[in-house]
């Protein structure tokens, strides 16, 4: 029949691609980082005359010790909470944690390249420390959530090729946002969840698959896989309060930053919770909701955490993100796909696009309403960074560019997505036919598990497998 | 039959009243944050001016970096560690994590309120820092322990209005201890694990079920869960060191307990295997006492650690705490359910009451034992604030106040377990009926997952599940 | 038949033994604690004395702020990362995580006794804090390693024999390392994989089973066993950069060995992948090489990590360590079992030896390259600790130092092996018969697990479990 030719005429086969892409980019890594990464001045053995140059009296002032505990919360959540997160289908736990893992920890080689000459470049040499290896993590944080768009459909290669791209164009973004239009943005509401969502959903969009149902039988999670997702899911929610802290300004910020998030996150499960309850029939909560929607309040005060939203304003939006997000996943996924021909595995709209629209529109509100009584004259220059070129800009100034800041990400996204999904539709890249989406065994080697040979070994008449 | 009569009458439909409970609770949260909570001085933007006040020279002193990494250990125990030490049960993971997650997220709110009011509220607002977070943390703690005795017993809104009654005289308990007995407990054996555990078990006799035997077969575990559990155990015994020490003063305080919590619990893992082992007839370990009875050893130096208990004495208390909890287990758990008609699903009169007692009595020994010679003469001071009004106390009569801290908790865990089980008890919560105890399809959308479908996908006369 | 009668000749009931032996080990231990071991001068109560002596203005000076947060890290990779990164085999989850609990645990006090001896021994006391704890992870870290190797045909009183002996070898061989060497090898490429490693093989050597195979059927994983090892080899690889940066000097020295640490994992993730596909016909991946094999770019900066290998250096050494790896456990690992008899459980010949070796080298060459130009005049003699007596030492002079370092280890690692296996191999410990190999239910109570009871719960024909 039909399907099964097209199945046949698919060539899945890595063993040569895959190896070649692999050890091709590695190898220009090597040379990349040997022409131009060096370590900063805090990581540099030099370090003991650069204390005295800075008159520092402690090793402490050292920004490892400002930022490496964040750092290795962010680290987890890439891993281990986009990873495990996306173990919920039930054959897709290896490509859902091994894929993510190779390309994290590709794009973090690349990002911190990308980044470094955007941000840490200094006499031909970009120069890296903590805050770098948090600021790639962040970065591959975002290909990571168009990894959820696209999970279970694509090969190993084709996200490897997405990865370059996206951490190209993060980069690019990012640097708009940050440095041309001087937008404030430590969790990246923004940079990371609205650029990457729509990045995501875009290339999901023109990879569309229209006999997707053929492998419906596999798009759904049993009893175990629901528990791991919720490893993910739980590292996620645990450590966002470092995520939106990570590289805020020393002291208060990453202070205020980690209790706005907590206490946004904290509102959020239980609006989602009532959400998830409500819209079904017998008040059933469904895991799908919980394991995402949960963590929207993370997402939405990505922007603001580090400004003064207040505690009860992190309710309010974790609150509001929550229902939107369970409301999502409710009606507008099957709306998405059905209408728009966007298959969306995990979820990612109502998890990071809508969340992170919120999320910027919150930051920019919180910018436009500052003032110098509720921040203090030095906390609000501090606070906004309003030096040099931009001591004249006021908050309402600062708004408009924090709005305009969502736009530029929105387009960045349609426009790089659009371009990357054209890219990763030529038929090189090895992707699986439909009816074999979902299913680590066209990728992976899966054990024979005939679980039932375990748990029956005392049955005398089976063959152990080998 | 009349089982089913009653399991036919019992409503578990929580379509209607979870979202009222959880949205109308979110409400009140939103509105008394408007009216009370506000950043604490080191959180605030403000920060600035605040250093300059203080004579600080640098951020590093900002508590958020004496105490965040902590308090991410601390928030990793409570949503990880009791979530997933409760996912034992074969059929009841999605409760154990997913109720977990809701109780503690709500009740975190409620507690920096609580907790708030009594201990940083200033001209009318209640102050927050990190660690006010860090012990809104611990008091969900001891409402996660109380959850571990009616698990799976109860409906997701009874464990919010457990939540609710509990965090609220949590505080009270805790002002009274910390504040009008001047008790020193930074590690909660008194305020968290006996106050959580006798108020849990109180609670669940007082929901006595005698007809439970009817879920038998749902109350054990499989391979798989206990593997699941053991990530919760790890978790909980790998950060204690960060619970028992969160709170202490900076310095050496914080070191010590770290170091006397990691010795006890060491030690701990010892005596559980050896008692574990031999009260068994074929010498085989048990998965519940090494999942549970491990950890004794921290709840038993949490309120000693933080003093000048030493190592070896950790280790002693952290070796009787081992035995004492594996006891339990075998000898305890039965007699309470048959005799006294307390059923503790997880068995925490063993992990939290007895260790907790013990950890009371320890600390008011070794307060009692303290000496101006052990502790240097600031030292002495220090440790036990005898400062102000306290400045006259000996250490005897510290010893006997700390004593009195364990009566007082007792107290308040029966007389409060006693009403809030009577609350409990009214028939308009939702609970299951016995036949449905221990059983996630009740509250939750299982996944139809027959894992056969997936095992034995080759198969092709069995049907694809949908 | 004859191997039934000699599984029937093995008496692997623990009852009086294991008790036996973790109980008198612990009194041991009491004692000892008893009579040396006591707090130092930053955990203890005099702290406040100490601080006016050594005119620290600032409790952040304490140490424990230096290095409590890598600590936490560690002491997650030593008992989750290790215990579940064994787990993938079908039926030994509650052994892997069970027993390498119980070998920590022990181990981790005898350890603070061995190594306090040869480093923190002052009057007569031997004085610790954070920094021991983190020496005393890592002494058991290379015990972890070891018992990958015997992994399922070991009785846990055998591992408790061979930590007891290996803890001691080990800081031995550290001391005579780090001490009269003067070696640096802050991450145990040496101390830690090199000696860990070969010890292990040795004693699974002397341990030969020449009937496994029949426990063949159990050898392999099952689909969720792999998502359970995939929990600890992602903590493993995220927190190496701690690993690696935990005891190295403050500031620049920690700070350098997370980035270093950090690229050469990334790497790792590639090359692995790479030959992982290209190993294989279909060029699928296996979950075996990236379970383990991308972790070898951890061990393989252990010793050069805090130098000034700088991050291009750091993707070159991952890189490669990753294709040694991979080929070990395609091409090694079965030659070592055919012709040397050495059967490698979880091929930690792959994972620590090689790359171990490879680290002491790199260890080596990086030493002996190092000028005071790259290191500054004053970070070059803080590097290396050429003060006192070793301020004459060139770097040269110290990479033969680091060679002669390797050397040791190895030495160490297969004398003691082959003692501690000898020992080991007595017929009184109490191990199972070669096809009761890499099954739980020997020394476990396991539940009777028919998931299909679980499942199938509504075949009404079946009889519930207990």
């Amino acid at each position: 029949r039909d399907r099964e030719r097209q199945g046949m005429a698919k060539n899945t086969n890595m063993r040569w691609r895959l190896p070649l892409v692999c050890l091709l980019w590695e190898l220009a890594m090597i040379v990349l980082f040997g022409v131009f990464v060096r370590f900063g001045a805090e990581a540099d053995a030099h370090w003991e005359e650069e204390k005295r140059d800075m008159n520092l009296t402690s090793d402490m002032e050292n920004d490892f010790y400002f930022r490496y505990p964040s750092f290795q919360d962010v680290h987890v959540m890439i891993f281990v909470g986009f990873g495990f997160l996306m173990t919920f289908l039930k054959r897709y736990g290896f490509g859902a944690v091994g894929f993510n893992f190779l390309l994290a920890a590709f794009g973090i080689q690349w990002a911190l390249l990308m980044q470094g000459w955007f941000h840490s470049f200094k006499d031909g040499k970009i120069l890296i420390g903590v805050e770098n290896l948090i600021n790639a993590d962040f970065c591959v944080g975002s290909v990571c959530i168009a990894f959820g768009a696209i999970l279970g459909k694509t090969s190993p290669i084709q996200l490897l090729v997405m990865t370059l791209f996206q951490v190209t164009l993060f980069s690019v973004n990012e640097y708009i946002l940050l440095n041309l239009l001087h937008v404030k943005d430590a969790g990246g509401s923004m940079t990371i969840h609205t650029f990457g969502a729509y990045f995501g959903l875009t290339v999901t969009r023109i990879l569309y698959r229209p006999n997707l149902e053929q492998s419906k039988d596999k798009q759904g999670s049993v009893y175990h896989s629901d528990l791991f997702a919720m490893i993910g899911t739980l590292y996620l929610w645990m450590y966002w309060p470092s995520f939106n802290s990570a590289i805020s300004d020393h002291g208060d910020a990453q202070h205020r930053s980690a209790i706005n998030t907590y206490c946004s996150l904290a509102a959020c499960v239980l609006t989602t919770m009532a959400f998830s309850s409500m819209l079904q029939k017998k008040g059933k909560l469904d895991m799908v909701h919980i394991q995402n929607a949960t963590l929207a309040g993370g997402v939405a005060v990505g922007t603001s955490a580090e400004m003064m939203l207040t505690p009860y304003g992190s309710l309010i939006v974790g609150s509001i993100s929550g229902i939107v997000s369970t409301l999502g996943y409710v009606y507008f996924t099957p709306f998405l796909e059905s209408r728009l021909h966007i298959q969306d595995t995990c979820g990612i709209h109502n998890l990071h696009a809508m969340p992170g629209l919120i999320g910027g529109i919150v930051g920019a509100i919180t910018a436009a309403a500052a003032t110098e009584d509720v921040y203090g004259k030095e906390g609000f220059i501090k606070a906004f960074d309003f030096t040099g070129v931009y001591q004249t800009r006021t908050p309402s100034m600062q708004g408009s560019f924090q709005a305009a800041g969502i736009v530029v990400s929105l387009l960045m996204a349609f426009a790089g997505g659009a371009i990357v999904g054209g890219i990763l539709k030529l038929p090189i890249w090895g992707d699986a036919a439909a009816e074999n989406c979902f299913e680590d065994g066209i990728y992976w080697e899966v054990p024979e598990d005939e679980e039932s040979d375990v748990y029956h070994m005392h049955n005398p008449d089976k063959p152990a497998s080998p």
